[in-house]
């Protein structure tokens, strides 16, 4: 074991794109675990849209992350010491303890795992937040009805993937929205959506139009901007619109206007946020519908895995641009059970 | 009983604020009633905001007024002939027959008025589709729970102050907007809100910061517009948007931008609109509601009236320029009840 941990730090709040110099990467004694405590050792980082909120000062549904303060996330990792009776050494386990190797946490903040459930990367993906968040929104808002037709858009990203679906399993017909022929090719032919449009494409309203015969009852808002333009006008009576995020706009310094909110009250639409840790109570639940469905395969996933955590904040920014491609990991470190 | 029958008719599709030459008023032929119709003497028309929407040609949950055709409407009248095994001469009844003075309609279409119940023309205010507007928005939307603050635009018209006054009896802190200094004291001192707030002050804003030192929870939206900025910036988290109207906006050649809708994710917001003929099934419950509450003077209403169906297109008008103080009706022949 390294006598030292390594730690990336909120040097600067971003202002717009976050740049590599708003963070800073540092060296740091090996934290020791205390009463209740375990030292885990960081396999998998995950990144995720939503971190943009909290290096932000603004306020929100969650206190941001301090100046100077390691940067939140959510880890995969290994016990390698313990002072928790529920975990030994070489235990695995999921809990948000920050872009670093290592960390000294409460064993009770901790989610153990189990590798032959499923690969322990999932508890960061399908299995874990991201997946959880897909079904929340479609049980809390979108509740979409056999025949109906849902849209999902960033459909290849960790949360969109699993919207769609879940969506299709219930019986929709599912239209995934992604960047580039790649990601639409994988969300069609690999995922099983019905249809797969490119958000690059010169009128996204016009391919809409076309794989959307019947208008647009569910909308899961992962991405805003031009593409939330576009659907907007699309939705038919009693619609609802799922709001998850709008990573398109999360750097933007000034807010863009949003649509007119006359055809709310025509259409009747339903236009909800959410924010999954609200309903984490029902993380179990959500678990025992998904953790069958993947290992059986029906339920299928992507990641992206990005090797060092001295590459987290290039990977992050990239993240804000659309370039990953599937569910954005940081490897930490070697993953044994692989 | 007059030989002729009065009509306003619908000439031209208004582009932008109604002018007078869209409307035609003409003679015509005393209608007869058929099978199963009551020949029904015109007592009340009702003027409501939503009618800006049918006589424009815009796709919306209902078919609009064709060109040339009668402009539609709610009327109290009276039965002058029977052929309804139901009505008989000289009930009172309310239904949807247009801007004229007689109408021979399907007795099945028409609700019976008992003039010792409430008076008659409240069936087309309070106790009719503008009282049971608020009461469906509220109960499907915006649920207001005791202790929070609910604002209400447009509180001095027919919805709006039955909206805050059934808020404020569910315990709700209650906040109205009107249109100057007149309107804003009967919201207060007449209605019984907690407060009442000129849109037409300099700083709404601050207004609404004062009156809602603890943020907004529901806002009961009939107007759009400027309000409606001042509004969205001030929701608390899970707070509720009942979209009702817009109508500050309904003359827009154009329409403006929205909110943006960022905040509706890092809140949880629910913005959802809602048509009240969507939950008719319901007025039989609304009625028993609130028809006590009006007898008893606990439920308090303020119409606006006006005289004769030829002033019916300028008083519509006013109607959309915010003229008008209270329900809006206008009368089209005596009422024997009163």
């Amino acid at each position: 074991m390294p006598e030292r941990n390594r730690q990336v730090l909120l040097k600067r709040r971003p202002e717009g794109m976050p740049a590599p110099g708003d963070f800073e990467i540092v060296d740091a004694p090996l934290p020791e675990p205390g009463m209740g405590e375990v030292l885990l050792r960081g396999i998998y980082l995950s990144l995720d849209p939503y971190m943009r909120g909290r290096i932000s000062g603004q306020r929100s549904y969650a206190k941001p992350v301090e100046m100077g303060a390691v940067i939140e996330g959510r880890v995969v990792g290994e016990v390698m010491r313990s002072n928790h009776p529920a975990f030994r050494e070489g235990d695995f386990a999921m809990g948000g303890y920050g872009w670093q190797l290592y960390s000294a946490v409460p064993g009770n903040g901790l989610l153990k795992l189990d590798p032959a459930e499923a690969p322990i990367s999932t508890a960061l993906g399908i299995l874990g937040m991201p997946g959880m968040t897909a079904y929340i929104g479609l049980a809390n808002i979108g509740q979409p009805k056999e025949g109906e037709t849902v849209v999902v858009s960033a459909a290849s990203g960790a949360v969109g993937a699993v919207a769609g679906q879940l969506a299709k399993r219930q019986g929709a017909r599912v239209v995934g929205i992604a960047g580039g022929a790649d990601k639409c090719r994988y969300v069609k032919d690999e995922l099983g959506f019905d249809a797969a449009l490119d958000h690059r494409s010169p009128d996204l309203g016009a391919a809409l139009d076309k794989a959307c015969p019947k208008g647009i009852d569910v909308y899961f808002e992962n991405v805003g901007g031009a593409v939330q333009q576009a659907i907007f006008p699309r939705f038919n009576d009693f619609a609802r619109m799922i709001m998850c995020g709008m990573i398109s706009e999360y750097n933007d310094t000034t807010p863009r206007p949003g649509p007119n909110l006359m055809s709310v009250v025509r259409k009747r639409l339903r236009i909800q946020g959410f924010i999954v840790s609200d309903d984490w109570q029902r993380y179990g639940e959500f678990r025992a519908v998904a953790a069958p469905l993947v290992k059986s395969g029906q339920l299928r996933y992507r990641e992206d895995i990005v090797e060092g955590i001295d590459n987290a904040p290039a990977a992050f920014i990239g993240l804000l641009q659309g370039k990953n491609f599937g569910k954005l990991l940081v490897r930490l470190s070697a993953d044994p059970t692989r």
